[in-house]
């Protein structure tokens, strides 16, 4: 481990190693993806759930309009977590690869090629001068052959595959969340509890408001990404109990981590 | 957060991630906005309303030559805040972006994709080195689909959609006005009038000139951008009572705030 | 604002933004331009007058060869404050946009657009690296669709339309008399005797000398740019009081601020 | 030997020379390589086994996203040590050129032929600026001319052939290991078990866990690149005593060293 | 003014504004100018004289090696002063464009063009990054029109008209003893008398050799550059009475200023 | 000479020049040299040879793939010392030429032409930006026109002929033993004697193994590139009394010097 | 004059001005022209003499390797000093210049153009980032027109004809004595006595060992450039009294000054 003064010296101009082999600016860019409010991917036996904090930091923003979740392709989202600008450029790779990859080969993209595509796109930012690394971190999630995937991409451009997973802020506590509640067999609906759980436990209020919160899902049976909508979500916040009570934080502001 | 000395290693040559994850040459060009004069966005049922602080530094300057609102297209002007000659740089991509939309696709550019053409194109300028940061911000606001939109660009490059808004100086001051008079049914003339008053909080002296006063509106009757003349503003500053005494500051000139 | 030490941290290298979200480095070419000896305009109801201090550092140097007062195209003129080689290159980035001008639409350039496609190339030397800013201020002057039009472009690629304004050294004390001396109804006459006046307030001599004075006019009624000769300007300093006493500073030498 | 402060000015910007002839950032990307978990190969007469420590991070992520072991041809495959999303670059790079020498050439590459490839291009990263080296090591095994062989790249780009060799964590330890247990007539199955005893020897557990390891063997009498599932795996570590006990580290998290 | 401390800090890598609106590399090759040594122009009713101090370091040296003068043209040459190696630049520069003109218009170039040509030419070397500017002053002199002309080029890459000027060492008596012996009037040789007068005040030996000093004239009668040999220049120096007795300085050596 | 600190100053960023004329980065890159175990070469009245302590770092290392000897056309070898890595790129681009060669003219490269070709290569990476010198020497050898020749190459660039040379570790003991021993006729017999002794001198050990030592020669009479293999080696060492003894440094690893 | 700390400042990266003028990298490049060992060149009523001082660091270097000498084409030689490796790129610069004149012009290429051609391109090193200067000074001489010539180049692309001169260590010394020698008459032997007194003086030693002086010369009769051999040098030596005495310095190593 280095000090303070000499931690300084390597996270100048561009990524290079640090004498004990780390990449600063890989680094600094964690931070800004714990910066971000947290996404949370859990995949269950029935398809994928992606949810997302996007509280706004003003009444008068349009809740629409704070993007963490994307639909991608037909059978594939993406929830993202830290610089939200960087996001997009990311975001529209993502979906121009989806789209070359139909047009070239007349099918769906595999979620882990497209994961591993975006990956090394992020990697090229980490190690070729000129450019900083990509303050983001991304949930991609989707159906392959049938079968439910999630993968996590980070400003490294390293790809994980993950049976539930976090990203952005209170990390570790959202995964003792996950963990504790996680098991092979879940269905959508479990899944969807879950992963509403666990983004309640990355904020710091009481419960959720419907605004706040972001839901996608993609079922194994259709493979059709779907976008539920405030009615929707109040329903699940009710039915699990992650409700925000109406006089706390009735506007929704998040106070804390928020997207930049 | 960082001490003094510690954060100057971060915002120097290109735009690069800071130990806790921020991009210090954005953060500043947000500064280079809030030392500008405010501009106002107020979003009613009726239509969209714009409206800029454009005093002038000195009485023998043109009013008409303080650039703050502009034309885009038939259906969608921009207010901007900070560094003018930036601003000039967005305003004219976002024109022949609109431009191009027509001529391809024989129809006019959405508002919320032109607003995201913008803010990609500003994304670019805070991760690829040999350029600076916009020190600008815009509030984009038009007819979609017989829907009034409103939007901000900012200096990260992200895109929000709001209700309503004021970007440049006192913001936080001028924020809390719009809060306080913000309803979902304004009227157009409502609009104007929240508008007025939230740009009459953003200066310090008493009332508004008409000279120093920008004011747009895009009908969704007409989707018509409207350049309201110094007659029509000094009308809606005398009716809604922002209109500046005589006596006081009798030539507009900004002592405080002004774009540069 | 910053001291000293840190200032100096945020004027190297490439044109970036200062943590209070200014451009050192176009701040001080606008030092530059203060460096340099005044210019003036003056718009008047029969067109438009540019005037400038054009005194030579010695009576050996021909005064013809010190050039601040350029003709741009039939109908308009520019005057310059500042760094003189610098002055030349937008000079002829003018000349020949105002002639690609008329081959390509059969017309004249207007003024405007004139003065604003030079300040949109003023402001790319801010914003991309690789090169420095325009050390320089331009005063455009000419006629548009028969009315006379003034406006200055300053080293940040802003543009201001003006009534009557002053470019380079002693601006503050300029400016207030043409304040003073401005009014709307001002003959072509009127305006020259004003021009002359604010640049008598510009030096510290008493009075000024034809050899070290430039004036160029152009009128509404013919739209010709004339530049005028030393016993032209001799008549006008005569007649309104400005020439200089004959024993003192016999040479036009100027001790002070001198375009370099 | 050089003292830390002069060390200091030796590794920033593009890989330059120290006064002690050393390349700083090369032996940094040496470091980013320590810090991650051990791959090891072993050479046997039967054939050439590649295993590796592929613990993850948490019992959420999915163990075969953890990728260590990379089939590059029918005939070949590589293990890693290191920087993840570096890795990835260097997989892609050796499986283009084997695909292009066989489009080519019409046969399978030589294994020597093919790490020389991937060790000239990973030279040319310390050389040239404008990026960084690899951060990575990787163990080539094959079978060429149905002879096995087994080649290393390290950062510095240089290849060397091994009987038996590790990469990664605790590098001095394994090889110790390595070098007790290696004799030329190892069969596939000693090999197999060596490559184990290694891998035990670079964690800190006890024992290894069949999720947590990777296990990769090309035989010279298919020439078929083998990537053992979990099950085969769990049949050798309990029939050579390398299973950890049940209720010790139940999760296989990997605590210390992790890949990155 | 700046202290020692901060002026150093403006001065480094590409050529930047202080903040007191300063270039400092340009200043910087200023110096360079004044370190070599003196050439005089004069300008005379007959025609342009040019001479130059071409002392040379050693008397095995070949005085014709010195370049201090340099036909351009028939009608026009150049004398420098400073880096001898930037002003071959230059020349060649300014011989191509004379060529050019003559190939393209059949006309020999402009003095002023010419000038203009070579000062645009050095202009950008003090604007756009990657080179230094050019550490030379060039005095152009010719017949334009039957008129003779007489320009100054300097480091900063602005043209000045002159009567009589000189540039290099000890500009400031020279000019002094310019400025007493000039007139209007002057036949071709009194223009001689006063060059050579001018040259013999820039040095610090008690008269001139023929060996060390460079004589070209253009009369308005023929438009053709005569390079004066030293038999005509000993003449010239004999008449006037400015040839060095010959036990003074009997090699010509120059001790002090020297172009390098 | 210079002081520590100073001396700092002018081996960073690209090689330029010191105060006292020196090239840093090339004197570091001959350090990088010198950190290389020795490689010897000795011209003989009967032909070339070529040897270098190949010691490896472990027994498990296949002693082959230490590269120290390359053939590079039938009647050419090259010995290295220093960077591994580097002297690859040196060694395939001598192939490159030597092959290129004979396409073009349908002969043998000269080995003086070989030998320039590459140390012009290797001169441009001392001069032009954007790249480090080379940190590798090289030992030419082979026939030219029935002659033996002998080259080196260091990392400025320089060609030197010798008779016997040594470059890498201990260089100095090596040429005092390659002196004493040389005469202008030794056979190829007497080379491979002396090239073995001051072999055996650059390392720590008693004798040298057949294992640690690479041999190549030259025959003027057929003119073919001779790399011999350990049994031939193990003989000269015997023969010559440079056989390690049996219990001594069994496993032949290298503890100093050893190139990376 | 400027302090050791200041001086510092100015001597990095691309060359540039100080603030008295100067650029420091040429000034170093001199610095490295003064390490290397002396050449001489004389310029006789019946051709041009070249002499070099070639001894070698050791006795085992072939003295024909160490290239101080170089015919360019038939009517001239370069006898160089300083960076070996540098000379080498401008030697082959000259002679492709002088080839490509012969082929284009069907005629040999002036001596002075030659030389100018060379200087030239030396300057562009001197101004143009991304390069260092080169380390050289080079002796051009040879025969045009039926006269000798006799020319240098320094590392500032300045090119001077001389009588006589040297380049290389002790310049001042040498200078002394081919001032003391040199007059217009000297015949071809003459010169060949005065350049091997002049090489004496550089060293350090009691006379000059024939393997350790290179000789060429160009006749006006023939203009073929002659490189005289051992023989014919000692022949020299012996009739002018400057052999070395057999037991000094008999293998003839430079201990001071020597070309790197």
């Amino acid at each position: 481990m280095q000090g303070q003064a000499q931690q300084q010296a390597y996270d100048r101009g561009i990524t290079i190693f640090s004498p004990d082999g780390r990449l600063y600016q890989v680094e600094y860019a964690r931070e800004a993806v714990k910066r971000g409010t947290a996404s949370v991917g859990v995949r269950t036996s029935e398809g994928v759930v992606l949810a997302a904090d996007k509280r706004s930091r003003s009444e008068l923003m349009e809740p629409a309009s704070v993007e963490k979740l994307h639909k991608i392709d037909d059978h594939v989202g993406i929830a993202s977590a830290g610089h939200v600008a960087d996001a997009r450029q990311l975001i529209d790779f993502a979906r121009r690869q989806a789209q070359v990859n139909r047009l070239r080969y007349g099918e769906e993209m595999g979620i882990e090629t497209l994961t591993k595509t975006v990956t090394d796109h992020i990697q090229q930012y980490t190690q070729i001068g000129g450019a900083r690394p990509f303050g983001v971190a991304l949930i991609v999630g989707g159906i392959e052959n049938g079968e439910p995937r999630l993968f996590e991409t980070d400003p490294s451009g390293t790809p994980y595959e993950w049976k539930a997973l976090s990203i952005g802020a209170n990390r570790a506590d959202v995964r003792e969340r996950l963990e504790e509640g996680y098991s092979d067999d879940l269905t959508m609906e479990d899944g969807i509890e879950l992963a509403l759980a666990a983004l309640a436990e990355s904020g710091e209020d009481d419960g959720l408001e419907p605004d706040g919160v972001g839901l996608g899902t993609i079922h194994v049976d259709d493979e059709q990404y779907v976008d539920h909508d405030a009615a929707s979500i109040e329903g699940y916040l009710d039915e699990f109990g992650y409700l925000a009570p109406e006089d706390d934080g009735a506007d929704g502001d998040a106070e804390g981590a928020a997207d930049e």
